[in-house]
């Protein structure tokens, strides 16, 4: 075995309170926190931020991961310095080294307990669908889409974010808390799989695949013309078809999704607060149900077999 | 009839985007308030932090209408500049004076569709009671709290805060609105009728009168060692007895509420997202049954006769 370990964020975004809430006590009592034996680094990934209750200082620090700005000659502002230091300590070549990272956070969208997935990377699809496998959580396939780069979590050869809601900014919930528990402790437990190259994957796997995000209505001056319609709220997961409300204007008129294709839609992260200011009212996707590929449980073997065991 | 009008602020709170939403529909289409015939002025409370999404810039404006801020000679910081603005404006004695205020505000408290009444002045008694008839809108007294002061209304001789919930922080919700605009109607419809004089106040009003504030347990440094119990959250003007779960830690031990008192208590504002920092995890209350007073009419119909009827 090797002598890597398994990078836990929390905090990513400083006003994410749950899985710091989390962090924190599985710091101070490791035996909390069912690692499935293995070593982890569990790490605040913006302390500047959560300590000023802000999502972020300067830029969204899920957002920095990119080249162009991790390698940017010059000064760079506190979220692309927390992304190289992040990178030096626990990246794949840190000083700490991670082979993947669990990246945990929270919504003010209804999205329950659920996984994000960037791209298609075998390794990363055999640790959703191995969670999938134990817990049911729908995976949210985020992929193509030019207007969001530089994820953290990209920039390690396997990951996936937990997404926990809805619960507001700066808000500790229990339940959330719970949930996200929940959600880590499988991932560790398909990884301690993996490692030991026992990990049976099912058959297949649903994902909702990431087509695009609508915006609200704007007006010539950027101001929203309208706001979710009540129907819509609190539905992610729930399909939508052409002619269903999907906004509301102050003055109570509907305005209906449209679309040439008659078939149903997915809609995810509906009004989490802080997607407006990137022009996302709901991303849309489809539910789709993948096969399994053969392939998959080896990539994520190969990545788990460098992991090293819990100390002690 | 006089001159004054009403004063109804959205966003004394920046990141309480709710009621800004209405309030910039009203401005742009007067018919779409039922304003019962009442001159009204409709004001962001505190734009600056409205436009940068956060509750305030350098401190709660809605604590800062004391005298002691009010007065201070000197440079004085953003929200006392525009508390003494809103009065130079808008106070019973500004350039455009207003009677009253109705202030409106949202939460990520479940206290649903709500009052906020500061003190026992009769006039205050007579609107909240006026609304409470009209729609059963539970009603919280705050009073007798040296460490809440300087709330905007207090400088206005009348007025209560509207205050609806749960949904987070720089989130538009269209129920929310809803709720908002339904309170807010209901209570120039009491005005309107104290105007004339024909006002006819229930018998009796009921308060969830503030006895005090529970902050989170917390550790020697400060940090809070518990949140919310999951059988607390959520439940706001519902009944807790000695003995009732209220926190649980990370760990999972649940802390009971204690109190030598066996009779029940009514918590408000429970796990609200603002309050952390002013160390106030929930709000007690005492429920209670008070007749109408005769005064209480009559000191809401001296003030509401200065009022002046909308333009048109």
């Amino acid at each position: 075995m090797g002598a890597a370990q398994v990078l836990v964020v929390a905090g990513t975004h400083g006003n994410e309170r749950n899985a710091p809430w989390l962090l924190e006590h599985w710091l101070a009592h490791p035996g909390a926190l069912d690692s499935s034996g293995l070593g982890l680094q569990l790490v605040i990934g913006n302390p500047a931020a959560f300590a000023a209750g802000r999502r972020y200082l300067d830029r969204d620090l899920n957002r920095s991961f990119t080249s162009a700005l991790l390698e940017a000659p010059g000064p760079a502002d506190r979220e692309v310095q927390r992304a190289r230091e992040l990178l030096a300590l626990h990246g794949p070549a840190g000083t700490q080294p991670c082979a993947l990272v669990l990246d945990l956070h929270s919504t003010t969208a209804a999205m329950g307990n659920s996984l994000v997935v960037y791209g298609r990377r075998p390794a990363d699809l055999a640790l959703a669908a191995g969670i999938q496998a134990l817990l049911g959580l729908p995976i949210y396939l985020h992929e193509d889409d030019a207007n969001q780069q530089g994820f953290l979590l990209e920039c390690w050869p396997c990951g996936l974010v937990i997404e926990v809601g809805p619960v507001p900014q700066g808000v500790v919930n229990s339940a959330i808390c719970h949930q996200t528990q929940r959600a880590l402790e499988a991932a560790l437990m398909v990884l301690a799989s993996a490692r030991r190259g026992d990990l049976a994957l099912p058959r297949g796997l649903t994902v909702h695949r990431h087509l695009g995000s609508l915006d609200l209505p704007r007006r010539p001056d950027g101001r929203p013309a309208a706001c979710l319609h009540p129907l819509r709220q609190h539905r992610d997961w729930q399909a939508i078809f052409p002619g269903d409300p999907l906004f509301v204007t102050a003055g109570g008129e509907t305005l209906r999704y449209e679309s040439a294709d008659p078939g149903p839609l997915w809609p995810v992260f509906i009004n989490e607060a802080a997607y407006g200011e990137k022009g996302i009212a709901l991303s849309l996707t489809s539910r789709e149900r993948w096969p399994c590929e053969s392939d998959w449980a080896e990539g994520l073997h190969q990545l788990a077999k460098q992991l090293m065991a819990a100390p002690g």
